[in-house]
């Protein structure tokens, strides 16, 4: 692969874009896929941006995100309505980032169940919806605080209890590239990887942890072992880039997409 | 139990004493084990931290540590002399702290066979001398910077290559409390647990990732689970108190002490 046919922006990486800003700019870089966050959706308007991705020529890879369905900050309605977001905007599958431990719990054991109870409630919705649930597990470091889900065995143990038409996993580069089990893992999520997210790991991180992803390139990450699992594992969906990172949102976002379909040739594939 | 027969001061704790004055405020305080740390110990003198230590009627639990076999910033001669000063010690092991990726260096695969490399090298030495090497499994938030050892089930993997006298593991609940895998990781180190290092886990996390250690009580972490898994284990050893924590290292390391012991038995035991 040397083009971008498979290139997909998440708009939180050009989060000063509304939806359409942003559909705008991926048709000008040449980026033919689109990953939505539903608070930019609702700001621009749930019908208007179905049809401004769809009027640019674009597929929606995925939609972010039910959240905190351990923790008390999130809750079941909210994420069946996600759901019918990601089936409005023709998302083929719902991140779901699960949550961290409630506050003053130290029932790590607990929230997981709950994890698991609150899939449990939310895939036939799901599944009825034509919307995959995608589980990401987020760095241990997220433990406490946003995602109970720490690794990809750990996703996969969670998502086989469904079939994986409704409940897939999440292969993110920045929450799993330091796994010893990485390898074995992606090759046992073969027909469940429900989404490819790629970005790379700051080192040293910064004070705010969430703004450690970065350009590919800029951090730790070798990209081609990753990616060429993932393609082993027989994934030919959308590569998504998500960059939570402080400089990458103070640039112009046309040239934070010049240097990510650049970096994306030169680094990923 | 509801004693502290088991209960070691790690030096690092009460890191402006000296090696004297921590093993006289053990005494102080009944605690009677401690874990030393290189640095204070040359400071002090190898002969007379041993005398000072013995004198005071003190365990060594461990020492700290032989580092970097990965990133090139430690080398094997002085680990290797790291294991002569454990056994003039009287520690039973050495903590081995992996190292990080090599500045520059995106090549992770690499550094971990260096170490697995390295602690062959090690281990004639370790054997010889009748110091047990213990694999210490870092929280993968720092297995850019300081330990491309990141589970313990990585950790059981290299050392099973090895007898148990010459190589174990650490298990430190910071390091450990959010793998989904630690319960059966740690009956797996039947046998083979070298050290048993305890602390909390602050949430959020400081600045500094290295001072994110809390005494017990003051983080996330429900200890009695690992501990109930150690002993299930088959581990009667010391519990080691480890805290990096700024507040704590201000405080009157005496009234560390008196914290400490209160909180191993309401939080620990």
């Amino acid at each position: 692969m040397t083009t971008l046919d498979r290139l997909s922006l998440n708009q939180w990486t050009t989060r000063t874009w509304s939806v359409a800003e942003a559909a705008d700019g991926c048709v000008r870089a040449g980026i033919p896929a689109i990953g939505l966050w539903r608070e930019p959706v609702a700001e621009y308007g749930l019908a208007a941006s179905a049809k401004a991705v769809h009027d640019a020529g674009l597929r929606v890879s995925s939609l972010c995100r039910a959240f905190g369905l351990t923790s008390g900050t999130g809750d079941l309605d909210d994420s069946r309505r996600a759901v019918d977001e990601a089936a409005a905007l023709g998302a083929p599958c719902l991140i779901v980032v699960a949550g961290g431990l409630p506050a003053g719990s130290k029932d790590l054991a607990g929230a997981r169940a709950r994890l698991a109870d609150a899939i449990g409630e939310l895939e036939p919705h799901a599944r009825a919806a034509g919307v995959q649930l995608a589980l990401e597990a987020l760095h241990p470091m997220y433990c406490a605080d946003r995602a109970v889900l720490s690794t990809l065995g750990q996703a996969l143990d969670l998502a086989e209890q469904w079939p994986a038409e409704s409940v897939g996993v999440v292969v993110d580069t920045f929450h799993v590239w330091w796994d010893p089990q990485v390898t074995e893992q992606i090759a046992r999520a073969a027909g469940r990887i429900a989404s490819f997210q790629v970005c790379d790991y700051l080192d040293p991180l910064p004070a705010d942890l969430l703004l450690g992803r970065a350009m590919m390139g800029d951090g730790v990450i070798d990209f081609r072992p990753l990616v060429r699992a993932v393609e082993a594992a027989g994934y030919t969906g959308d590569i998504e880039v998500e960059i939570f990172n402080a400089d990458v949102w103070a640039a112009d976002p046309d040239e934070v997409l010049a240097t990510m379909t650049a970096r994306y040739l030169s680094e990923v594939l």
